[in-house]
C-alpha cells in the first residue's frame, strides 16, 4: 500500500481544541480563633473556544495567556470563601467565562490532597498538619456559554485490601488456562471512582459538597468492605449500587479497579505448607475492570 | 438541598463496561545469523461483551481470567512473527474475538519501549543494547464482533526543545496579566500526538507500520525545528499539518503539547544581565495545548 | 594532563563488594479468630564475604543466589512469628549467616508499609484495611560473623507541615541575598529520622519494638508541633533531643529535613492583599538540612 | 527491658551537621554564530562549618540561607565558562568557601541531563534538541577549609541489556534454591558508576572533563558487551578493571548494579517450545550487586 500522498497540500480542519494551565498548586490557610484549617489544591484551567486564527496564522489577539489563568486562581483563592473544590470550582470558571467572550467553554479541574490535623498528647494540634494518603478527592466542572454545566466529582487512588470474603471460581477454562480457582484470595485495589450529579445541581447549588463526597465514599467503602465477592465485577457493581441507591444527587457513577494480585507463594517446594498467610504483592500485570451505572 | 434518597432502591442499568489485563510486560529475542533482534512491549488486553450476570450476581461462567489473557499474550509472542506493534496488536484482537463468543470488541493497547543496539569500536554490536529515552511508541487498536477495526498509533513523552525561533506576543492583556511579551523564548515539550489510520488501514493491512510511524515522526520533529513560533498552538498546528499532508494514510490526527516552561532568571538584582542565556527549567505549573485536526 | 596509562594492566584490588536481593515484597496475613492483621514488608538482603573469585574469575561455588535468598524471605516469614520488622530482619540475618560459612556479614533492610484497619459503622472492621500514607517504618540490621549486631531502626517520609510558631530572621545577608525575613511562615517538611539502638539492643532483643518506635514518633511529632521554630535546624534539634532525652534505647539520633517550601503569593499586583493565606507549595529546589546527634 | 529514662534530661552533642539547596534546576544556552548549545543541570549545595547555635537556640548569624545559595548558582552560571559539571562545581565551591569564613566544607553535586542535538535532514539542526535518556552524569565535589579537594565523577542509570555470553551455573545449592542453571540468559541492568580521581586531579585542574567521562564510559560499555559472563559480580569486575586499566586519572571506582531479571515464560504448559526468546522483564525483586575497586 502506497502511504505517500500524490495530491498537493490538504485543506485541514481543526476539529477540536482547549488550552490551559495544569498542575497549579495552592496552599491555602485559613485562621480562626484559636487554629487554623489547611487546604492543598492541585487546578487545572482549560479553555474552548474559536482559537482558529492562533492556529493557523499565530495570531494570539484572543488568547488569554495561561500564566494569567494561573494568576486567576491564586487571585480567586483569595477572595473566594470556597471550602470544597466543587464550589472553587464552579467560582473560577464563571469568573473566566464572564471576562472572556472568546471563550465557548471552561474546564476546570480540581484535586485535593489529604492533610490530618495532628494529634498531639490526645487532642488535636491548632497548627500543626499530618499528611495523609495519596488518595485525591477530585472534581471535574464544564461550564459551557449556554450556561449549562456539569459536575463530575470522585476520588482516586483510594487503595483498599479484603482478606476475607473473596474468591473467582467457575470462569472459563481454555487450553491458556493456568489460574487456580479459589474461594478464598485476597482482594487489593486502588478505586476510582468518579460520579455526575443530577442536573439539579450545577455551579451555584448550594450543597455540602464535602459532606457528601465523604458519605457516599463512606457507603462505598462499607460496600466492598461487606460483600461476599464472587469476582471484581461482582464487588464494584455493589459498591456503585450502594452509592446509586444512597444519594439521589448521583446521577451515574464510573469505577475503575484495578485487581493488584497477591500472589500465594508455593512453600510446598520447601516442605511448608501456606494456608492463605504468605503472598507476594505485584505492580504488574494487573488486572482492570471498569463500567459505568446509572439508574434506570 | 436534600441529598438522600426517599424512596428504595433503584433498578441499576450498567450501560459500559470492559475488563482485562494492563502492564503485560514482553521481552522478544529474535536470533539471527550473527546478530539479535530486542523488542520490549507492554500490552494491555480489554474487553468488551455481555457480562451483566457476572456484575449482578457472580456468575463467573462468560468470564475468561485475566491471568489467561496473561497467558495469551505469551502465547501469542512466541508464535507471531510480528514485529510492528499494530500487527501484533491486530493478531492478539483476533484471537481473542475468535475464541470468545460472549465477546463484543476487543481493544489491544501496545507500548515499545525504546533499546538501541550499542556502538562498540565503531561497529553496531551484535547482541547489545542500550536503553533510549521515555519516548514510546504507542499503538491502540479496536475491534468489533462486526470486523470493523479501527487503529491509533502515535508516540508519547517526545520531549524537545527549541532555543530560537520562538515567542509569545499580541495576547490578551487585563487586570491579571503579569507575563511579559517576548519575541525570543524557549519552548521546551512533551509531545504526545495519536493518529487513527484511515478505514483501508485495518487489522489485517499489509503496511510496513514501523516505517510509517518513523517517517511521520521525522516529519512532525522538521516543523518543530524550522518552525517561526508564534506560539505552541501555531506550532502544534504547523506540525500536525505537516503529518496531514504528508500522509494519506493518515486521517485525523490528535496532539497534546505542555508547555513546559523555561523561566528567564533576574539577575539584574545581582547587577548581572541575562541575554537569553539562564533559565530555570519547571516541572509545574505548566501550559497544556490540546487540538485534534483532520482534512477537510 | 594526560589521562592515559602508559604503562601495561595493573593489579586491581577488590576493596568492598556486597550482593543479594532488593525489593522482596511480602503480605503476611494472620487469621485470628474473628479477625485478620495484615503486614505488608520490602525486604532487601545483602551478603559480604569473600566473593574475590567470584568477581576474577567467574567462580560461582561459593555465591548463594539471589533467588535463593528471595526464596529464603518467604520460607522464614511463615515459619517466623515475628510481627515487628526488627526482630524479622534478626532472624532473616541469624539464619542465612548460619548456613553460610563463606559469608562475614549479613545486612538486613525491612521497609513495611502503612494499612490500617476499616472502620465500618463505627467499628473497627475485621478483615478490611485502608492504605496510609507514603510513611514508611525502616529498619537495617547488620550481623557480623562475630555475632556482633546493630540495629538502626527509624521513619522516612513523614510529611507534616506547621502552620504557626515558625519564623526565620537574622541570617546572613551578602549581595546575593533575596530572601525576605520573617516570623511567622509555612513550615512544610518530609522527615526521615533514624536511630542506633544502644549496644545492649542486639539481634535477639526481646523489646516491643513496634512500641518503641510508636513512642519515639510521637515524641517528635509533639516536639515538631509544640516548637516555636527559628529555623529548620532549630526545629530538627529539638526533634532529636525529645528523642534522645526520653528513650535510653537510643543512642544515636540521624535526622535529614527538607525544606518543602510555600512561598506566599505576591497578590498586591492585583490589588488584593495576601496575610499569610495563599501559599505556592513547591517541590524544587528545597532545602536540605541534616544533621547527627548524640547523647555526650 | 526497660526502654525509658530514669534520669534527666541530657546534654546532646551535634556530631556531624549540613545543610543546602537540592534540586537546583538550570537551563543554559550558549548562542554561538550560528548554532546553539544547550546544558541542563541540577545543583545541590551543602555547607559544614560551625552551626551549632543555629541548632541549639535558632541564632541564625551564621547562616547563609539557602535560598542565597540557589541565587549563587544562578549568579555564577551567567559568569562562568564552564562547560563541564565538574569545572563548574569547583567554581561553586571555592566561591562559597571565600566568602563564608564559617564554612568549614563546601559539597557541591551536579547532575547533567542528555539532551541531544535534533536530526533534521540529515543535518544537525542549529537550535533545537531531543531529550535523551535517563542516564545521568554525576559529580559530587568537597572542598575543604584547607583546599582539600576531592572529586568523584560518574554515570546512574545507564540501563544495557546483553541478549548473549551471559549464564549463570555452579552455584550453591541448598534446600531452598528453586534457581535453574543457564548457560545462557538475558543479563539487563542499569549500571551506576563513580570514580575517585587521583591526587593530583583537583578543584581547578585543567582536564577535559567531558572527554574523559566520554572515554570511561566507552570502555565500560565495550567491556560489558564484549564479556564472556559468568554472573553479574564477574562482568562488574571485568568492567572496573577496564576502566582502572584505562585510565591512570582514576584512582578507585565503585559501581552498583542491579540484576534486572528477565524470566524465560514457560509456554511448554501451552505445547510450545520457548527457546530462549520469550521473557518477562521484571522491576520486582532484583538483584544487587555492588563493588569498589582499585589499583594495588
Amino acid at each position: 500500500m502506497d502511504i505517500r500522498l500524490i495530491g498537493g497540500p490538504n485543506l485541514i480542519e481543526l476539529i477540536e481544541n482547549r488550552y490551559g494551565k495544569s498542575r497549579v498548586r495552592l496552599v491555602k490557610v485559613t485562621r480562626h480563633n484559636g487554629h487554623h484549617d489547611l487546604y492543598e489544591w492541585t487546578v487545572e484551567v482549560l479553555l474552548e473556544g474559536d482559537f482558529d486564527s492562533a492556529h493557523r496564522v499565530g495570531d494570539n489577539s484572543n488568547l488569554l495567556p495561561t500564566d494569567t489563568m494561573k494568576n486567576t486562581v491564586y487571585s480567586l483563592a483569595r477572595s473566594s470563601s470556597a471550602t470544597s473544590i466543587e464550589k472553587f470550582a464552579g467560582e473560577l470558571a464563571s469568573f473566566l467565562l464572564e471576562r472572556n467572550s472568546q471563550v465557548s467553554a471552561v474546564l476546570v479541574k480540581v484535586e485535593s490532597v489529604l492533610w490530618k490535623r495532628l494529634t498531639v498528647d490526645g487532642q488535636p494540634h491548632p497548627d500543626s498538619f499530618l499528611r495523609g494518603s495519596n488518595e485525591r478527592q477530585v472534581t471535574r466542572l464544564r461550564l459551557e456559554r449556554s450556561r449549562d454545566c456539569t459536575i463530575n466529582s470522585g476520588f482516586e487512588e483510594l487503595v483498599v485490601m479484603k482478606t476475607a470474603k473473596s474468591g473467582f471460581e467457575g470462569y472459563i477454562k481454555d487450553s491458556l488456562t493456568t489460574l487456580k480457582e479459589t474461594n478464598d484470595r485476597l482482594f487489593g485495589t486502588a478505586v476510582s471512582a468518579d460520579w455526575n450529579y443530577i442536573e439539579a445541581v450545577t455551579c451555584g447549588t448550594d450543597i455540602d459538597f464535602k459532606a457528601l463526597h465523604h458519605d457516599v465514599r463512606e457507603t462505598m467503602l462499607k460496600a466492598f468492605a461487606d460483600h461476599e465477592s464472587l469476582s471484581v465485577q461482582h464487588t464494584l457493581f455493589a459498591m456503585a449500587e450502594a452509592a446509586l441507591n444512597g444519594f439521589d444527587a448521583i446521577e451515574e457513577i464510573h469505577m475503575v479497579m484495578p485487581n493488584k494480585h497477591c500472589l500465594l507463594v508455593d512453600l510446598s517446594r520447601f516442605g511448608q505448607d501456606n494456608p492463605n498467610e504468605i503472598f507476594v504483592p505485584t505492580d504488574e500485570p494487573h488486572g482492570t475492570i471498569e463500567a459505568r451505572l446509572r439508574r434506570e
